[in-house]
């Protein structure tokens, strides 16, 4: 059985939510940050990246959302979670759910993981400064070209489940959902969509 | 025909090397940074992103290295530079390029492109700073990983390609690639790639 290491508040949701909306058979399994259980040896062990998502499955183990979204699509076609006959339109979903990892995430983590990328306090400071801009500004660019209801288009997909996940971070961020109309109503019908509550829930629970 | 919009030094190196060992009929088209084409109105009616790699497809353009590059393998599958018939390989595949473009590309860029993230100066060579360490941990969890002879293993990808195209920035971080002697031995034998090499040297001459 699948196995899912996840920690309520991240990125992992959107692997949580697409492995319940394609019926898999899973277990999902809680990574206590606040007792750092992401760099115990047993977790390194498993993950050598200290992070969550990570998907344990009977042939290894996977992480990078990106990734492991693409492999439950593969795994369970008949969820139809992909456009897996068509070059283009997985590429542009590729395209898009890259743009949320390399970008929006990369923006968002600078409010609360500034660490990672220096040293000084108040360089760490600055960061959280602008992360109501940097964030506003990849959303500004995906409210600019969303097509609708979904990401793709007429086509629902793990961008969908993905998307998201990151727009749940805005207010914390610091940046206002009504800026953005196209994303905050795709945000309020997936909230409804009642495998993703179920999820949402359950993570709150949880944590 | 396929058009590839780059520019020297950066990850469109990737898509443009891929292009070429694939057989692609394609026309490459450098965007010349010091002129700011990337944010001239033209560049941005196609690509929003001003950024670089873009791929103009008869369907459309795309953007963001890992996507392009598995377009590229998909619409070209008898070049063989995916394990395409097998899910968790492709996983695997996508994330390391996940890992690529989310960790490791996001670390260099805080050497030259700080004002993404804070705009006070001294927070940006903060970060300057902090670039040797914080690619060198990512080229680190490459290397303990790394299986070799490439990325999978036995079996080249464009992971491989991703992964020469960014290792060449190591000096410039400030990271000693002997630090890393699979990795920089991977750089190597990649270089010694008649097609590797033909690519490198055209877009060095147009720069």
């Amino acid at each position: 059985m699948l196995k899912l290491y996840y920690a309520p508040e991240t990125c992992a949701l959107a692997s949580h939510i697409a492995l319940e909306q394609v019926g898999a058979e899973y277990q999902s399994i809680r990574v206590n940050f606040s007792k750092n259980e992401e760099i115990s040896p047993e977790y390194l062990g498993m993950n050598p990246k200290g992070r969550v998502p990570a998907l344990v499955t009977d042939r290894g183990v996977l992480t990078e959302t990106p990734a492991i979204l693409q492999f439950i699509c593969q795994s369970y076609p008949d969820a139809g979670l992909a456009p897996l006959d068509n070059f283009f339109e997985t590429a542009r979903m590729n395209a898009f759910n890259s743009y949320l990892c390399s970008t929006v995430h990369v923006a968002h983590a600078h409010r609360l993981r500034g660490n990672r990328w220096a040293d000084d306090p108040l360089a760490i400071a600055a960061m959280q400064k602008k992360v109501p801009q940097s964030v506003g500004d990849s959303f500004a660019l995906i409210e600019s070209g969303f097509r609708g209801p979904w990401v793709l288009g007429d086509r629902y997909s793990i961008s969908d489940i993905y998307l998201f996940t990151l727009a749940r971070w805005l207010e914390a961020d610091g940046v206002d959902p009504d800026n953005f109309p196209k994303v905050a109503d795709h945000r309020r019908r997936m909230h409804q969509d009642p495998v993703v509550a179920k999820i949402v829930a359950a993570e709150a629970a949880a944590s």
